[in-house]
């Protein structure tokens, strides 16, 4: 969203002290291996989407440090003039392999993985991080409540209470790709094509101050599928008789039947079964009628439940913010290092087991059925080599005793390769096409994994030499 | 964060409908007045932190429409070229009044008004609010969990969790606003000078190896107070010693002793305890302890309250995205229409109490007690005219036999000029002067407002005038 210059600074002072210390001590040209993985879904979910990663590929390629950037760390007195003086002519020149956009994934797998001289490798991590926290909290979000919709088109309308420029914009991209109609962010739509529209506000009614008036006059400006805001004075007693009014005065005469009320508060059963029996009573069978107001996949289902009689939605806050689980917590933490040519694998071990990380270079397989249902997914180290014609013998990497053997699968590896020396060496779909893909990677998951309640846990393990690589080193630095 | 041209998009399609609309209508200069206000406190806490004010002036004062802009609009097929024209020489030419940014501020109440022609005042909107909504946010949340610190610096480390981009630069901005001592975020330093630091990644310590040769490179390194980081493999049975080792043989003999460890896993009660005691017994009196992991004001008071040894605090998720409450719901609303010079109030009734706004053309004015104390906020009819002398009779808007005389106090007019007949007439201060102001507001309110549970609910009073015309309009509504 920002000059290339300016944006390369969006990263944590600690990247440039360690940037300079390795560069210092002669250890800035080291290969270092980092994953970005996250450790829960949102809303306890059984799933996420990713999506961040245009964006990442567009800073990538764009990272310099423009003439301001360095006197910017001049002026700290820490970084000597070798270490700007590398700055000032940064490239990346590292490999970078990630799952594409819109794929389903689940905690603890990399979804990305960079491979360069540590210096390079570090300096990513703020944004890199930043970028798929946000996107795949958004693209998560919006399945979940595009599916509670249950078929209905939602569209995205929170740019106002979003966290900022970026979060508005990148966010309606976000919820395109999990499965939003649309967007109401202009910009949204001018720069990632995610469809825009849009009506009138309540001070489109206020301003015209008769209510009849405000809506023929919407008519008559805009006669195809005109959406009437109901709610200014007082939805069953003004909003829709003057709705119902203004579409037979200005939209019959002209032959046009498409249109729709929307309704932004109140008791949203009670007032869409009375509002739709007035509509059809009065002969506007074509008139939609469009929900927003604090929406959310949890109340939408509530509100389906009930009984309410809706044709769209409109969801804001709790969308661009995903409200009732605001972050998505992906980690980028290294995995291996390359000395003389040899990898070597690096742990993080701490108090939390959650925070142990998976040591190596690794690779991560998708396993599916004969019918095309995703059943596990399986880390390898990245040079082991199997023969997917074999039964495959999975077991939980904490409950080792829980086992399972899967015959007559197909093997998918997940990552593809994005950066390859420093160039961009991946075509970015168009995003109606990430959209679309994101559609059939759901579709290719049991609905026990999908489902908001206690969804199934699906199965992420590792391949033997890794969990023994793994449990090798916790005890080197514990036992 | 971006160039003008594009900005100037950011803003819901319906603004645009409705801009052609009362363009094309001829209504498009009628001048309307819209108050920007919020609901409800975040965390349910007593008060909020206004912030956002400057990147709002700076959108208006840049905000055109692009060749590129006009050609999507053109795209659109609905606008038609006069209304094209009109956009594509844009310049605002109303008036904005505001409360000065680090102001606290309280629901219901205009926290900025904007008086322009309708065309112009409606594209404000989703811009004004996005910022409002954002910065206003997160600088309560770091109010919050700053006064939880006790007197302790907290720095925010969020940017890896943030919403995007401006979430992570803009937030690290209104969270020093809020009271936090400095940021991880580079960026915002070099922008906004918020002072960013950082010392290391677990990385650091796994890319040695050797903790003990991490620490001591470290210290070589970086001789003026470094922090290191003890819980990458086990914090007490090899961090804290590795870290006293590296203080003694690399600073001590350096005559330097003031450094830090910084723990951000495990039970931070326990370690810090223990750690403490370890750094004092090895003579290391001056070494401080900064503590991080997902903290937020609840964790840090009971942290504190369990007795926990802690210098500094690094906050980042919880913060960032102010997790525990992601969304600030300031609105727009139009208040007022100009129409042959007069000017006429308007109201939104709706369903929902909370949603009725107040009519017309308003001031705002805080109540001080002689000890210059906040006693409550008064919201008149623009044109009222008081004798502030005399003693004022307050009552609550709901309830209005609650009532209660001020006598010896002062008022406070809250609303700055920004921007008059198009130009920005207000001077911002240094965003280290917001920070102290924001302080010194905290100092003026009660500590009843200010408590986390239970917060008293500070007096937002109507005068007579306004509450009578209120009435009197949503009888006519509803009656």
């Amino acid at each position: 969203m920002q000059s290339e210059q300016t944006l390369s600074l969006l990263c944590d002072f600690y990247e440039l002290t360690m940037g300079r210390g390795y560069y210092g001590s002669g250890l800035g040209g080291r290969v270092a291996v980092f994953d970005v993985f996250y450790r829960r879904n949102p809303d306890d979910g059984g799933y996420a989407i990713a999506a961040g990663l245009e964006q990442i590929a567009e800073y990538i390629r764009g990272l310099r440090f423009s003439e301001s950037d360095i006197d910017y760390l001049r002026g700290k007195g820490i970084f000597d003039e070798d270490f700007l003086t590398m700055l000032s002519t940064f490239r990346f020149t590292g490999d970078v392999t990630a799952v594409p956009e819109g794929t389903v994934v689940f905690p603890g797998e990399p979804i990305l993985t960079v491979r360069a001289p540590v210096v390079e490798a570090q300096l990513l991590e703020t944004y890199l991080l930043l970028q798929i926290n946000h996107q795949s909290l958004i693209a998560t979000k919006a399945s979940r409540i595009v599916r509670a919709a249950d078929g209905r088109p939602v569209s995205e309308f929170g740019s106002r209470r979003a966290h900022g420029e970026s979060a508005a914009v990148l966010g309606a991209r976000a919820a395109y790709i999990g499965g939003c109609a649309g967007t109401a962010c202009a910009l949204s739509d001018k720069l990632y094509g995610v469809p825009a529209g849009g009506t009138m506000a309540h001070s489109w009614v206020q301003l015209f101050g008769d209510e009849y008036e405000a809506f023929a006059a919407y008519c008559r400006m805009y006669p195809d599928a005109p959406t009437l805001l109901v709610d200014t004075y007082n939805v069953l007693g003004s909003g829709v008789p003057n709705a119902i009014r203004a579409v037979k005065d200005v939209l019959w005469p002209m032959g046009k039947r498409k249109c729709a009320i929307r309704l932004d508060s109140g008791d949203i059963t009670y007032l869409t079964r009375k509002a739709r029996r007035m509509l059809d009573d009065a002969g506007l069978t074509e008139c939609g009628i469009v929900v927003s107001n604090s929406l959310d996949e949890r109340i939408i289902a509530e509100i389906l439940r009930q009984g309410a009689v809706v044709d769209a939605f409109g969801v804001g806050e709790r969308l661009i913010t995903s409200a009732s689980s605001p972050v998505f917590g992906a980690v980028y933490k290294l995995a291996a290092t390359v000395e003389d040519g040899v990898s070597v694998p690096k742990i993080k071990v701490s108090e939390n087991a959650a925070k142990i990380t998976n040591p190596g270079e690794k690779a991560l397989y998708r396993l599916y059925s004969e019918e095309g249902k995703a059943e596990a997914d399986f880390i390898t180290l990245a040079d082991e080599t199997f023969d997917w014609n074999e039964p495959l013998e999975l077991f939980d990497p904490e409950y080792t005793w829980k086992r399972k053997t899967l015959t007559g699968y197909t093997a998918r590896r997940m990552h593809v390769p994005v950066f390859r020396g420093g160039e961009c060496v991946y075509e970015f779909p168009p995003l109606s096409a990430v959209r679309e893909y994101c559609r059939r990677e759901l579709d290719s998951m049991w609905s026990e994994v999908l489902r908001f309640e206690n969804p199934h846990n699906y199965y992420v393990d590792l391949s033997v030499k890794l969990w023994d690589l793994k449990q090798k080193m916790i005890r080197a630095y514990r036992g």
